[in-house]
């Protein structure tokens, strides 16, 4: 069970993995630490000790500017030391294994692994395989999951909407391929929300996508009505040029979110995006930059949702 | 007007982007701050708490180690944490745009980006868009401007020539593509030295060049003649494969800097150069290693001016 | 005389270049050092202030994840700062020599080098060349030296087998090319070893290796009589290709340790490598994971020992 290998013996998280197994009680504890960290941009000093004398280590076999500046800030602002290694250019290509890369890092006594990778279940490889005071946090694995990106999302819609238990929440675009959106729906309906709505062509879904708890439309204009909550997906370039899609024009035509498409939704709907954005792809500028976009906001709470994380993750090892 | 991004409303500074445009009195206010720095080297500790807790994102599209090696070292020792991102690698080969980049990393609550960039006017277009508690340092952008290796050519003339009104300088090579070359001219100009002279063959030479304020000659043995401060530019391998220049050794044999040719200046001029420089080919090394040198001391210079310049930016957020 | 430039006028650490030339004393203070570092990663917070504000630059010329790696942690828990530069990417592509790369970072007031060189000498040249406040630590030059990968092979001898003078070692596989196999001779010979043992077909053996001080073997099953301490050496896969070896798997078959070959050794031998091993090439997996083996007390070791050896050639400087 992948809730066993999240949870230490007194149920607290020792690893971050997967929303999948995690209960409302833990996801409401750490968008309620993220609160207490969400202001410490605008403080005149950045930072505080939790983490001081801590080792993260960032791995990541997948590039991502984004992310892994997001892990990287987080962790500086907790004062660990933060050792960063992209692994293309590392000892895996002397032909060491993954395991054995583990396996050193851990005898250099570091404490954290963050992970990304392009394999479905890496990141949990990793945790079942290290020693017991490391703790692995998910910054994305494959297709599978992205909970991190989950969380934020959840923190910036419970910051502006309050209450899960009354919204409805459309995820529109690649749902196929997109392991955000995999953690986005066992998130939303762990917390409870309303209704969880995927909006996309019929080859972007999963087959039997209804099992994951979600209504289905393959279409935007009728999707979108009593939504207070869009969720835009990137739509990757690559999809166009297998048989997916029929060009850029024509999807941004049916799936693209414009202005008008917007109206469709409740007047007070907020637009959300995981980034980085495909202008004119998949969202209009006109939404991306308009009154009702909270893309960059966004942003700002993943640096708290990931220093909520590793400061959770690392409490069992007595630290707070 | 440049002066009025690069100041705030009180007259303080806010971005550095240019000489142009920046009073004489903020130019020496900088190197009087670069003073009380410039002894931080020989401490037993090399840090100051000033800018402890602060975000510093160095922005390089261009690759450069000394610049990029010297931000970086003069914003630890000021204790600020740095980030450095070398933009090949990042989201903008997903196809993000630069504007998107830098509105990510302000919603990540930094609060200086230090920017290189190829193209000229780079640095002050995203001083133009970005957020307005954080300050842009230009490191370099085409062959606009180079401001802080301007000014710390300026804090070594100061510290060993003392009062610009009395000095001439020359500056000598490839003036054409020099960004260090125009904010050098701009920064003598604004602190009054006596003559700066531009010394250079005519196709390495802008059109309208007095209009800078310089005086001008095409060769180096009359163009010597009564300088007390030597500067030469590095020339760029790549001018050679184009028709500016007929050979190496043909421009070393014109404009070359040989001890034969230092004997036509004043016994007590000093030489300057940029880096890295071409032994060789712009300068010969019994001058780049010799007694008159202060090439080294310039490198040495360019952490202290860079820890004044960061913290002067700051200042308007009120630190110190 | 390589003693000279190693060791300042004191006889005090200043330069950690090559275990040749350094007495027994000083080898044995090290350890000591390092003994008292090795309990660092247990503890909560796994710093020690001893060279906060001190400058540590990683010259990497050659690519290493585990050594840049450990040296980068290494100096983070001693407090400093850490600048590390793949050289590839540096001004040395502008055609700029390595002594005036060297010049600039002294110019920027570092403390230390931390040199790793596909060239036999590289760190050696440095010392001669670099100012004197500046420490070097060679991290690998060529097939020369690595004496820290060394110091911490002594290191975890001595934790298990405390005495030296009644040990015996066998190190084993490619001794031509190995700049770890020179340095731990030394190092063994230095700290008196019962005996050190080389065993290797005699194409990968040096001419006149017995003058290394060492006895010869070219069967492992006859080498391994009496041994204490068995050192795997990586087999470079680059070896094959050339004439010098059969196949891997007559290598493994002849020279690589299996669990029935361990047995020939005595009851309680341990089994190390530097790392990174080549499994079922040199050594056999349930060698490599089995209960003799101390291959990753290596790695956890190599951060004290990287400590203790900063931390010396620091000392010099009056820190502590």
């Amino acid at each position: 069970m992948i809730d066993n290998l999240q949870l230490n013996a007194e149920g607290r998280l020792k690893h971050f993995l997967s929303i999948e197994g995690l209960p409302k009680s833990l996801l409401t504890e750490i968008l309620d630490i993220a609160e207490s960290f969400v202001g410490i941009g605008d403080h005149q000093i950045k930072k505080v000790p939790l983490l001081r004398g801590k080792t993260i280590v960032n791995l990541f076999f997948e590039n991502s500017t984004r992310t892994r500046t997001t892990f990287e800030l987080a962790a500086k602002r907790l004062s660990a030391d933060v050792l960063s290694m992209s692994i293309s250019t590392s000892s895996t290509s002397k032909g060491e294994s993954l395991l054995d890369t583990i396996r050193n890092l851990e005898a250099m006594f570091v404490d954290m692994f963050v992970v990304r990778h392009a394999i479905s279940g890496a990141a949990h490889f990793i945790a079942q395989q290290t020693a017991p005071h490391i703790s692995v946090i998910n910054a994305g694995d494959g297709q599978h999951a992205h909970p991190t990106q989950a969380m934020l999302d959840m923190f910036t819609i419970r910051q502006i909407k309050k209450d899960f238990s009354t919204i409805r929440v459309a995820i529109i675009g690649d749902i196929l391929h997109s392991r955000v959106a995999r953690s986005q729906i066992q998130a939303l309906n762990t917390l409870g929300a309303a209704e969880v709505r995927v909006i996309a062509p019929k080859t972007l879904l999963p087959a039997h996508v209804e099992s994951l708890g979600v209504n289905v439309s393959h279409n935007l204009t009728e999707g979108l009505k009593d939504i207070d909550v869009i969720i835009m997906l990137r739509l990757q370039k690559e999809r166009m040029t297998s048989a997916l899609l029929p060009s850029e024009s024509e999807y941004f035509k049916c799936f693209g979110l414009t202005e008008a498409k917007l109206k469709l939704a409740k007047p007070d709907a907020i637009v959300m995006h995981p980034g980085p954005i495909n202008r004119g792809v998949e969202i209009d500028s006109k939404v991306a930059d308009g009154p009702q976009s909270v893309i960059l906001k966004q942003v700002s709470n993943g640096i708290a949702i990931r220093m909520a994380i590793m400061a959770l993750a690392m409490q069992k090892q007595g630290i707070n």
